[in-house]
């Protein structure tokens, strides 16, 4: 398929276009780089733009319930929803077993609804890079909300804030402990945090955590992007269905704020300039991945391990032979 | 003053030459940086080798005065001792207002003691590659011990634990709550936590300080390069003296078992490498520093934050208009 039938077909909401482009982009081959950059560039005219929401939550937190609930829930009211994952683990397993359409059975098959595990690279600049690209696709394709799935782990969480509008924190309802156990610098990202399984035996532990969570948050730095009573703490159920309804609309009001006042655009042109940044380092490192300067690279760095060279002028030596000194 | 001339007067213990001499690594003009590099593969031949040792600890705990404490201990003991600051804060204000030297006053006259205050320079990257460089010239000068100081925030204590045999992190008396404020990572890196202000009132709290820690410390995995009982919590007084002498011991014996069972070594030799692979990397995104490119990178990255290009496209077009491509 040419890059312009698959523009068409893409802006069209074929999924099976979708799904090819964005494998085009996760390519490492030379050649499809440039055919999905070329993508990329042919997309952006349309200027479709869906809700960007980031989620992080750690392992057991019931993120797959969530997503599943609260995803069908709005395909259910019409919204089209696209699902993409950032797992840094899948980069070393090569995916997860059961795969994330098993992990979300009924949306997974859902006419309004579009999922697409994490790429398998080999590092997390890699896998963020990718993921971006495919939220562009997406929007080109014309879904109203896109949600960006990652583990609470390190800096994933980073770099999906770098690509979401709006950015959800999946906690567990837990003790005073567990909750000082928290990141500051993941906090300081929230845009809201749900404290899910807010049913049954764990409803009054879950509304303490909530009122710990909503304590801490006071605590923050009040940022210019953020209205009145914002970043806010909530309980929902994934598996009730409690607070789902409730937690879409303050995003809802939270997105329109941030669109009305600016911070919208802002953030997505700071982001959009970040990006280009990192693309551009990316690339100028790329030559030490490739041959002949791995092999050059590897043999400088045994001998300075070694003790036979200082690092500096190893480092020297690596440069002229790459014609950059 | 020519390279040889300078490595010999350096290796004669001059302080006057490893002064010039660190400026001289520490200098941006490319001349410049030739003959650092030179001067270091010089020296590098005659195998000296200091005790690195690296010093963390937040604004307010003791710093300078435990450091004008122990070095004075050792100083009069005849040792030589280096003191070198890494301050990120310094790069932005251009070195503290006070400098180093009036905050450690006796140890900056004592005959056995060199103080550097920390390179004002852009980012931590580069502030951290020109340290490791001058302790490798406090070496070659024949000091036993190179002191690396630096401030317990964010990711300077990181690129210190790259450069320096054994960390030690510095802490006040504190409460329980407090503690669980240390982040886990620096915990990690600890190869000794010392209490101080370990005296007058403060010293119950400081006994229960330590207790607090040396459990926290349990609960971290056993690393390779510790014998029993390490990594250790002990109090010491900068004030009173107490427990310095106690501290050199224990530091002397992880000193000694690290070197005997091969750990000294093999991290000298990761560290080495890890840096190669540091100044390939900066080498090869230098070019982004100077003009052309810089001109060129912030036309491109306005265009990708106005919307105007998309940054996969804004980046391809920057590789190609360096070559890169």
């Amino acid at each position: 398929m040419d890059i312009g039938t698959m523009a068409r077909a893409l802006r069209a909401g074929d999924r099976r276009a979708l799904a090819r482009a964005i494998t085009l982009i996760e390519s490492a081959r030379s050649d499809h780089r440039d055919q999905a950059v070329e993508l990329l560039s042919l997309l952006r005219e349309d200027g479709r733009e869906a809700l960007r929401l980031g989620l992080s939550g750690t392992p057991g937190v019931g993120k797959s319930t969530f997503i599943e609930s609260f995803g069908m829930m709005l395909a259910e009211e019409g919204k089209r929803i696209a699902v993409l994952a950032v797992d840094p683990s899948s980069a070393r397993s090569g995916g997860s077993i059961l795969g994330d359409k098993t992990r979300m059975e009924q949306l997974s098959r859902h006419p309004n609804a579009f999922i697409r595990p994490s790429p398998s690279r080999a590092h997390m600049g890699g896998i963020a890079r990718r993921t971006r690209e495919a939220v562009a696709l997406c929007e080109a394709a014309g879904f109203d909300l896109v949600l960006i799935e990652t583990v609470g782990v390190g800096q994933s969480e980073t770099m999906v804030a770098e690509i979401c509008d709006i950015f959800l924190l999946l906690m567990a309802p837990a003790g005073g402990d567990e909750l000082q156990g928290v990141k500051r610098g993941i906090m300081e990202m929230a845009d809201m945090i749900l404290v899910n399984k807010a049913d049954g035996d764990l409803l009054a532990t879950a509304t303490r955590t909530v009122a710990d969570y909503a304590g801490a948050l006071r605590l923050l730095r009040r940022r210019p992007q953020d209205p009145q009573d914002f970043p806010k703490a909530m309980p929902v159920s994934a598996v009730s269905k409690a607070g789902l309804e409730k937690a879409w609309e303050e995003l809802s009001t939270l997105a329109a704020w941030r669109q009305a006042g600016g911070h919208w655009a802002r953030r997505r042109s700071d982001q959009a300039a970040h990006w280009f940044g990192e693309e551009v380092r990316h690339g100028l490192l790329s030559v030490l991945e490739r041959e002949p300067a791995r092999g050059i690279m590897a043999r400088l760095g045994a001998e300075v391990a070694a003790g036979d060279r200082t690092p500096e002028a190893a480092a020297a030596e690596m440069l002229r032979a790459l014609g950059r000194a």
